[in-house]
């Protein structure tokens, strides 16, 4: 099928997944530009392609096929891609033994990116607050590389679980610029989660009091603090040794 | 002074600020929001404040006011702050011994953050190569969170800059997949030049073999890399142990 208008029932129901309310209401999001769409096909949660009109994209998968104009019409780039995948939302699963938990992120390139480095760095689960940005945000999908089909991501009260990964015997880990301990010192316990928070204030105080352990990075005097995905990246680098 | 019209002479100049062109050709630059400007004033290198009518901010500095939506016009921000400065450009200084070069980093997000863990982890000078983005690009400043001002940020060709390291005893670093050592066991020498590259791209290879040691960050094989401001961050954690 080639579509080429705008009214058309499809392209209405594409263009609509750029909004949070949609994407929770269908259930599914979309994602741009070749490797998401291989990473997405890869996981088993791409539903459908949308192609530019004479391009190629061989996958087993219900195909159409839309103009350059439409493309734009839907896209959140400067530049869309000729590929576009409709995906269904990521299942839930078990949470496991390394434990990311992140109160209140606002930036979406902050929460793709910190998605990405927590891949890397082999934690198991994310566990969002509900007032984080949406996982399903084009620009967080964008910052994650495609990393985000690759970790259990899921959202909680986390005042809630948090209490629950204590009864558990987890180490929740928080960050403090006092009264911590250095990272270079820290424990690597088996099982453990650590919990940063929001962009300009931090992780609640509330949420903060819940730790079991505080750390904090050194670094020279002049420099307040570092950006939220900078701080957790290495974090999680360390507890990674 | 009041500036209420768009046509006046010294709102038009700051407005051109907001290119490189212009920057380059007045050697200043502007900043928003209180925090930038008190640094840029700590610092030494601001020249005027422009203040939104009936707002406030005592510096013993020239200061002008204008309206709301002068303030708008030259912002690049969708919520301007009440507070811009105009600075002079900063001087270059000579190198120190921990060095950090940059080849054609193009997202300004991705080098102000490089720039604030930099100064975080002792780096003593940010060298870019000539096709990096503007450091004095608005979105560069805010996410520098005014650490751009304290540290000493040089352009040079870096193909000749390497050159001339190797002979004064510098340690070259490049990162590399495969071959290289392990971030975990790297040498902390006293005289050291670290070089990432490009978002897409990395480091390019003219310039990637000219290093004099390789290193890697340990992670999970589904990541193939990490966020360019990631992998920096945490090279310079680590070498600043």
């Amino acid at each position: 099928m080639l579509y080429t208008s705008k009214e058309n029932n499809k392209i209405k129901y594409i263009k609509k997944l750029n909004y949070k309310k949609y994407r929770d209401e269908f259930n599914e999001f979309f994602i741009e530009g070749e490797h998401l769409v291989e990473e997405a096909y890869k996981n088993g949660v791409l539903k459908e392609l949308l192609l530019e009109k004479n391009s190629n994209f061989n996958l087993n998968i219900t195909t159409n096929y839309a103009t350059n104009s439409i493309l734009k019409y839907i896209s959140s780039l400067d530049n869309p891609s000729s590929v576009i995948g409709i995906c269904n939302k990521i299942k839930e699963k078990k949470i496991g033994e390394k434990i990311l938990i992140l109160d209140n992120i606002q930036d979406p390139g902050n929460l793709g990116t910190i998605i990405r480095s927590a891949v890397a760095f082999n934690i198991d689960t994310i566990v969002l607050s509900f007032n984080c940005v949406d996982i399903y945000n084009p620009k967080v999908l964008r910052a994650t590389q495609g990393m985000i089909f690759n970790i259990n991501i899921i959202q909680k009260n986390i005042k809630e679980f948090i209490l629950e990964l204590k009864e558990e015997g987890y180490k929740i880990y928080g960050t403090k610029v006092n009264g911590g301990n250095s990272l270079k010192n820290v424990e690597k316990p088996e099982k453990f989660a650590i919990i940063m928070g929001n962009e300009g204030r931090g992780v609640s105080s509330e949420i903060l009091n819940l730790c079991s352990d505080y750390i904090y990075i050194d670094m020279n005097s002049k420099c307040e603090s570092l950006n939220v995905a900078i701080a957790t990246s290495i974090i999680l680098y360390e507890l990674d040794k």
